[in-house]
């Protein structure tokens, strides 16, 4: 007999016919959670990873060998089971099976399976990454990560973006060789014992490479052929902080937009994070109302906020005043010029405007240079487009803005931050050959994530993290 | 005005109220592909990549500034055009525009860049792949690559499948480490003068790190907590192969389904491939069109061929049998153990049953150590469950396998291929703790995007290929 998924069951999407099934048998698949046992009956949840609830599954004893079943049977062994549907008498669900035929697939022994009954601590959990999917936590967790990520794709090819994969491998270390992961064929061993200079003609790709920080400006590239694109991939920073915002390793997504200024970039970007957070409260509200309950009581309203508020928009110059004026006392300075700091960000979000902030138009000096600049501020204070988005709950969430597109303006800013226009030849003939202003914007993947379920700590949010001193699984 | 894309013109999606906009006037913006000047009238081609048409754009005399307008316009010019649709009396086109307002963004010297007119080579344009976009077939390529990617997602999402994002960097070099890439943060230069090994606690996790080679491995972690799941992420190889047919860099699909056995994940993988060409298909005629008429006569044969026929299902033994038996002469030799050669595998597709074609379970000794063992083989001809699908056209294009979930054959098999059963501790656990029958299949995804668009070279069908030697833009 063909298997349900336990969801389907659960939310009565399942249509039994009675002709052709007037007994109401079903065949769920998964793994017990817990096992109790009355008298002459027994009682397992199973889960199969679809929902955050298992179904319940009545054992009784008219079964075949009842009781060596239920000797075998404890929490982490699969089995599938085949049984009638019927309403729940207990309380907490609707339905429950009642079982005619139990198969066990694979044991788990209780002396040694990590995930008994008890509560586990999160950290714990993370040294066993192969088995903490099997929680209650981490399963929500994934669906929802999920969930995010294909209303991702959903929100932009519903408005003809083109998904494009920028490159993981790069040669260039324009953006900061500091911080990024070298990729390299040479035999580090065999590097050491010569006491001689490294010859990059020996490896695979004939110089240094890299492992990217951004694919913002090859999507510069594509957007400037297909108008609306956006990256949806993984990107790396070899920085040493072990924070609980920080991994070596993450997602990261990048729209970019041809024939779009800022304010249609904060536009997109607003209505980009509504769609999100809809589409994930209607997929997972089970999930949802779990870290509601759970892991972080502001998550609904953290969510409800940036659906229904229309963000707030302000310039980094009016931020700047609303932050000198105010009564609070704020451990990094304020001041014109000055990059916004958490706290700052935070109080802006979250007590000033209680809801979302765009703040646009940044100095110049604090910004990137790719960034458009401002042609009508005075010499001692250019801005840039450029703007954050700061949430309730989370502070900074998005940064963008709109791309430098003037040739000169461009080659003048790559040069006074110290870089060579030469190795920017590609990235300059997309201004010298039927330049268009565009705009866009990124953002962490794992921080939207981590920001929908107000988990803690940015490791739990991944399956397999990635931090200094830390590639296991 | 909000503009409108062209594809939406071209193709009658756009309804315009006459109350409301009487004139019919709609703005495009894009970049000109062509200008034909006639006697007091000139007629412009305008793409904005939604579509590989472009819109027709009639400029007469009355604009403003005509002559020095005209002058300015040339291929590669970015420009915003305002003005009347109406039906087109030119072949070619249902719709062309008559403007009242063009506003040139940007140009490109006739004499600099690059894409004029004439014909290029393809090899030629490789070396430009930050303006090969621009292009009618790159534009053709990339959309085709969106639209097969995003069916991928909505593929699997539909069937309750969990997008999982397995690690790019892992500590583990248990599949081959000669053809991985290496990440570090030590300094080459300076490991390289030091005369001394290298001390890998000073690195960035603390031991040797590598780009991942397939995800599948942790793909079956996450099987195993909620059923079915698949990744689509980059995969490397750093194999020194200069082919048509392989790329360092490559994105890679892996659905791994728990409670499946091999006959289940051939189901799987037909379904799979049925809808994503149909999907392609559906979407974007035109440019499988074009790849039909310019690149490759086959395509539309081929693509029928996945979506009509029901693959054919052999066994490598009977496969074999139909090898030894045929009048072909073959390069390879043929005999049951060795592998096949895509000479064989094209024989069988294209030649022999001239249709899609799945031959399972192949000898123990030529496939990987997670491979389910069969039971009622003869010792001197063990099998594993193993599939590969073969497709008219292109051979080899999904490879699968029906994965060994029984702990003590599974420690056996790791032992006999000389690897290091701790060193799989956590893969183990899966078995040691409530196993179940699992089962998956891996395709490159720019292999599919070769063979559904009949691109010669898979250095063309992703925006920017890595092999050796070669790590540009």
């Amino acid at each position: 007999m063909a298997s349900t998924r336990i969801i389907d069951l659960l939310r009565g999407d399942l249509t039994i016919d009675p002709d052709q099934n007037p007994d109401h048998l079903c065949t769920v698949r998964g793994w017990v959670r817990t096992k109790r046992e009355g008298k002459e009956i027994a009682f397992l949840e199973v889960n199969d990873g679809s929902s955050l609830q298992g179904l319940q599954i009545v054992l009784s004893p008219t079964l075949d060998d009842y009781e060596a079943l239920i000797k075998q049977i404890n929490t982490g062994v699969s089995i599938a089971a085949t049984g009638k549907l019927v309403a729940s008498t207990g309380k907490g669900q609707k339905v429950e099976m009642q079982a005619r035929e139990i198969t066990v697939f694979g044991t788990a022994d209780p002396e040694t399976y990590p995930l008994q009954k008890k509560r586990h601590s999160i950290e714990f959990l993370r040294t066993i990454a192969h088995l903490r999917p099997r929680t209650n936590m981490f399963g929500a967790v994934f669906r929802v990560r999920n969930a995010c990520a294909f209303a991702v794709h959903q929100f932009f090819q519903e408005r003809g973006f083109l998904w494009v994969h920028t490159p993981i491998i790069t040669a260039s270390d324009c953006e900061g060789a500091g911080e990024m992961f070298g990729v390299t064929t040479l035999d580090l061993q065999k590097l050491g014992l010569a006491g001689k200079p490294v010859d990059y003609s020996q490896d695979f790709f004939g110089k240094p490479a890299f492992l990217t920080v951004s694919g913002q400006l090859e999507a510069e590239i594509m957007a400037t052929a297909f108008s609306n694109v956006y990256t949806f991939g993984p990107t790396f920073r070899a920085e040493n902080s072990n924070t609980s915002r920080h991994l070596a390793e993450f997602w990261m997504i990048e729209p970019e937009v041809a024939f779009c200024d800022l304010e249609g970039d904060a536009d997109l970007a607003e209505d980009f994070l509504k769609y999100i957070f809809n589409y994930v409260l209607k997929t997972c509200p089970e999930d949802m109302e779990f870290f509601q309950e759970r892991v972080n009581d502001q998550v609904m309203v953290n969510a409800r906020k940036i659906i229904d508020e229309q963000f707030e928009r302000i310039s980094y110059t009016e931020a700047i005043a609303i932050l000198e004026k105010c009564d609070k006392k704020f451990e990094f300075p304020v001041s014109w010029g000055l990059d916004l700091q958490s706290e700052h960000e935070r109080f802006l979000a979250e007590e000033y405007f209680r809801k979302p902030v765009i703040v646009m138009d940044y100095p110049l000096g604090i910004k990137a240079f790719y960034m458009r600049v401002n042609d009508d501020t005075a010499s001692d204070r250019q801005t840039v487009r450029a703007m954050d988005i700061l949430a309730p709950g989370v502070g900074e969430i998005i940064g963008g803005s709109q791309r430098e597109e003037r040739l000169d303006l461009l080659e003048a800013r790559i040069r006074s931050v110290g870089l060579n226009p030469e190795d920017y030849w590609w990235y300059l003939d997309l201004r010298r050959y039927g330049t268009v202003p565009h705009a866009g914007f990124g953002l962490g993947f794992e921080r939207l994530v981590q920001f929908i379920t107000g988990m803690g700590n940015i490791r739990d949010v991944i399956p397999f993290p990635r931090f200094p001193q830390s590639a296991e699984f």
